[in-house]
């Protein structure tokens, strides 16, 4: 895949950025242990404030124990697809500062930035690395045990590449890399313009 | 700098992540325009929940009527060496989805993504980069004109590098990459291990 047909960048970047994008299918296929910690190796070097690194990382691996109660926590319409993952994982954020338990203002901006790493790590090596907010907040929090103090961001479906005619026709025709608004759009010089 | 020295990953990982770090040394030189377009470019194309892209970036360049503003805005302990800078950024999201108006719930998670794009496509050109939380979050809601549907979420100092020698002695001793927590302290499989 040329990735300039589909991702038109207005100033040079780096391709590891244009790269990535968020397939769906995926061969269920499983990731080795060493693997799947070097996604989160990447995610651990990701800035933060105070370096109080917020992010954690909680994951079951297909055919483990642990592997029906994540894919449950997920919408039916993430499930047709994230079914054929190799590990799904729940991303939470630690909401107060190692050093003074004081409420720590960019815990989740930080675990977004973690997040993005483990994504561009996942994406290099050529995995599928899928994001999702359909899921079951409040019961991810029960289920997982995770305590008041941590704070439940996201879910992420990692896996080997699948054959995209394998998917429902639904996300078939959404298998390409996305767009994005125009610079723009998202960028202002000295005030906000909306 | 053997980046080695000062950071031991347990896992293999780009080195675009160990690679970056947060130093304060910057020269006080001018950051072309398109070369600061570049940085909002990597930015641009992080993932995010429906692809709402939640991000926003006002900046303001030295030497131009806006830097005094973005310049108050910080903490005087970032004041003292974000003096240096060749940009001062303001982060804000969007917190709401550009389809239906409904809050979105990953707005910050995913701005978290788009600033941590920056930081790697400036460092890996070499450029200092440094996220901080350490200014009055309120006041650059009111003097930049942000309206109340967007958040702020932090600023960041992005410059050419410079001495290290001419930080000020607190920071001096700081200006080296950081480390960070162990794998096992951030990840847990199948359920929350504290």
């Amino acid at each position: 895949m040329n990735i300039h047909e589909f991702r038109k960048p207005e100033y040079d970047v780096d391709p590891i950025f244009l790269n990535r994008w968020s397939p769906r299918a995926m061969s269920g296929e499983e990731i080795s242990q060493t693997e799947i910690l070097s996604l989160f190796e990447a995610a651990r070097w990701a800035p933060s404030a105070n370096n109080n690194q917020s992010w954690r990382f909680i994951y079951a691996r297909r055919n483990t124990p642990y592997w029906q109660t994540f894919f449950d926590l997920l919408a039916e319409l993430n499930q047709i697809w994230a079914k054929n993952a190799a590990i799904l994982i729940v991303v939470i954020s630690k909401t107060t500062f190692d050093h003074s338990e004081k409420y720590a203002r960019t815990h989740t901006y930080d675990t977004g930035a973690a997040w993005e790493n483990l994504a561009l790590q996942g994406s290099s090596k050529g995995w599928v690395v899928h994001g999702m907010q359909g899921f079951d907040y409040d019961r991810a929090k029960e289920v997982l045990k995770i305590p008041d103090l941590y704070q439940v961001e996201a879910m992420i479906a990692v896996g080997r590449p699948g054959k995209k005619e394998d998917l429902p026709a639904k996300y078939l025709e959404r298998e390409f890399p996305s767009s994005r608004k125009t610079l723009s759009e998202i960028v202002m010089e000295g005030l906000f313009r909306g």
